[in-house]
């Protein structure tokens, strides 16, 4: 898929296709419509990180609150959106067993109550034991520190949603 | 339902519960979450309302992006949120016939072609008659009155979604 085709794409078609490179947030991608043409994907991510750097901070945790628990009630009930089940799947979160299950939700709830907003990192860079090892780790960091880092994440889990786009499911969709 | 209740709410609850009183833009409440504890429902509309008018222009802008068109092919297909099918039947716009929703159509597209962005209005203000002559009007709008209008008419949306879920469905949820 060449950018070119990407530039030509109604605000509808751009929406339907890239809305969900972050998670429950079409309105980044609808805005970013707005900087049209984009020179190459990288400049459309580009883009798309300097509007979530833009927003309050506010904006940004909201952003994360967006997101599901890893190997939470939405994976469990089958509610994930299809990139979150694909991405917990990848990680082998689809695979826990009960106490795994029961000891990543303790890990989550005291995270939460203490940032205000999930547990967010880049499942498919990740397996069940460095995913532990790092909600254990990012537990101690201070507040600011950690939603820079959350954040960082956001962008890793959207530069590979927007490279899986381009490379297979676009062409399909035009 | 208290707004004291409405605070206690953790973000998970706060967000499905008032998720899309600005349509497919969960993010905003998930943000607006951060500003608790708010005094009244005034006081967190007002914060809702505040958030979106610090976002950069691209942001309102993708807002109405997030909107689906008035009689337009999310209704006819059925895929409509759950408020915006109660909102455009309502009006009537389910019950155009087939001259209406190609009249409707016509203008939707000039609408688009000409801002970027599709028509949005507060359907539970207005019926058929006032929407198609509010159409028309706002079509000669220069770009920046029309953004301004619309994104108030997101606020008019929003008001009575709010009052809707504090009224009627909230106690329900919890």
């Amino acid at each position: 898929m060449e950018i070119g085709a990407v530039n030509s794409l109604s605000y509808e078609d751009f929406v339907d296709t890239f809305g969900n490179v972050v998670e429950k947030c079409p309105i980044i991608v609808a805005a970013v419509w707005s900087r049209r043409p984009f020179a190459s994907l990288l400049d459309m991510e580009v883009s798309i990180n300097e509007f979530i750097e833009a927003l309050p901070e506010s904006g940004r945790e909201g952003i994360l609150r967006c997101h599901p628990d890893l190997a939470g009630k939405d994976l469990q009930s089958g509610t994930l959106t299809e990139e979150s089940r694909e991405e917990q799947g990848h990680a082998g979160l689809d695979t826990l067993d009960a106490a795994e299950i029961a000891h990543m939700a303790r890990l989550n709830t005291q995270y939460k109550l203490r940032f205000g907003f999930p547990f967010v990192i880049c499942a498919r860079m990740n397996n069940k034991a460095t995913i532990l090892r790092e909600l254990s780790e990012r537990l101690k960091n201070d507040r600011a520190v950690e939603l820079a880092c959350a954040i960082e994440e956001v962008k890793k889990i959207c530069h590979l949603r927007l490279k899986t786009l381009m490379l297979h499911d676009l062409p399909n969709k035009l």
